[in-house]
């Protein structure tokens, strides 16, 4: 039945959402989503591309990739589109200095920054470091610069970890847009250049590419504005409102990544 | 030079902001701006009405005067309009239910509401309250239901205390309303409905009142939505970009309260 599904043919590479697809995110490290492990070792024998692109700001490329290998993924770190490289790239071509508001374990990606005097702020899903002290600090430098540069990591308004929902850096970007008037600048998912690095990285144009996440704005949303086909799993954060988004409608819905594979590899 | 002033005339009552206008707040309890205790004698003495308007939500109206009275202010409980009071009102109305994210101060404010099994949250401007642990409680509340009901009490963007700036209850209102995708509904300044009670409570019709406060949205731009007359003092969060803001535009500006009530007094 499933073999007439449209949307699966001439596909030629995959890009896939991490938290919510791969595995379930939490302080213990997280679990995996079952079948997903071995989807991605299936996409690989089957010759299609894979890159993972994901607003995980929690940690470093190095770090992340290191933490889904111990779950038993496949991956390497250039095999990972992520925020902060990216942002990284975009503060140097603009001569920017940020004052970083992110979680403690994203912050030697910031290594090689110029973060003295600053000129702007990055904000990053920064989790416990998301106190009434440092929005504060955060806010006051932004409302004392003639003209406030906000960067968001992403604008995710929550996420699922094992104990539960968590507002994600979204709903605090939203909070400092108000306070300063500003808009926030989005580096990372549903920015279109974001998905267009990851294509690029991937080597498929759009209309070969499928995008695959719980998120129905970030991932699916962001994805289509690019050219690309996109499904939303009913895993991570999906919800059974999401399937009358006002606005969004994915390409199909799977179950899990999967069964998305499993669909996938029948039209080759 | 000022006796010509059309703004002030036929004037039966005032409305005051607090922070401000009578004193600029602070962690020490704050410091009053020069020549408002004596402002607020001579309305006194005048006849004029007078009643304040504040979205004051860190502490009891009780204690709120206990400390305007201690800076010198001849102040009673009964001439402050104030949100915690404006929202048990609505909460008894409705047979709603809150869950506070408050400052520890107000809560003996809603000690007469039910807040077993919470069917609403009410935010107020709860400070060192505002933890990463309390917002995600709050909003999990929120979001598990069917449909999410958030009291906001004002929507402030930011204030001045002694020790800078601080962000105002309104930027935590819009992060949760950007994760729950729902609209806040605001008890205070600039509702019109907290008006129209503040001049129910001065008991003058609103062409016959003046507002006078620092927000240029919540105060001036609020106050003038009810067809009263409004101005803008340049003391508390005033900034001189103030005057250039695309929609809103103060019946006068005028240095402070001193000067606000030296040129009303004149047209009496």
């Amino acid at each position: 039945a499933m073999a007439g599904c449209g949307w699966a043919r001439a596909v030629r590479g995959l890009l896939l959402d991490v938290s919510g697809v791969l595995y379930d995110s939490g302080a213990d490290g997280g679990v995996p989503i079952a079948g997903s492990a071995e989807a991605v070792r299936r996409i690989k024998a089957s010759g299609l591309k894979l890159q993972l692109c994901t607003n995980e700001t929690q940690a470093t490329r190095e770090d992340f990739v290191r933490k889904l290998r111990a779950l038993g993924f496949d991956i390497s770190v250039a095999e990972v589109t992520a925020p902060a490289p990216a942002a990284c790239h975009l503060l140097k071509e603009r001569g920017l200095r940020p004052r970083l508001l992110v979680h403690d374990d994203l912050v030697p990606e910031f290594a090689e920054i110029d973060k003295t005097n600053p000129n702007c702020v990055v904000l990053g899903d920064a989790a416990e470091n998301f106190t009434y002290a440092n929005l504060n600090e955060a806010f006051r430098l932004l409302i004392g610069m003639e003209k406030p540069v906000l960067i968001s990591l992403g604008k995710g308004r929550y996420y699922k970890e094992t104990d539960g929902l968590k507002l994600d850096v979204g709903a605090y970007m939203k909070a400092l847009e108000y306070a300063c008037d500003v808009q926030a600048e989005v580096v990372g998912k549903p920015a279109k250049r974001f998905f267009e690095s990851a294509l690029a990285e991937l080597g498929v144009p759009p209309e070969q590419a499928i995008m695959i996440g719980d998120d129905i704005v970030s991932d699916v949303g962001g994805a289509q504005q690019c050219g690309m086909r996109a499904l939303q799993v009913r895993t991570g954060k999906y919800r059974p409102s999401d399937e009358n988004h006002p606005e969004v409608k994915p390409d199909a819905y799977v179950n899990n990544l999967a069964e998305a594979v499993d669909i996938i590899l029948q039209q080759l």
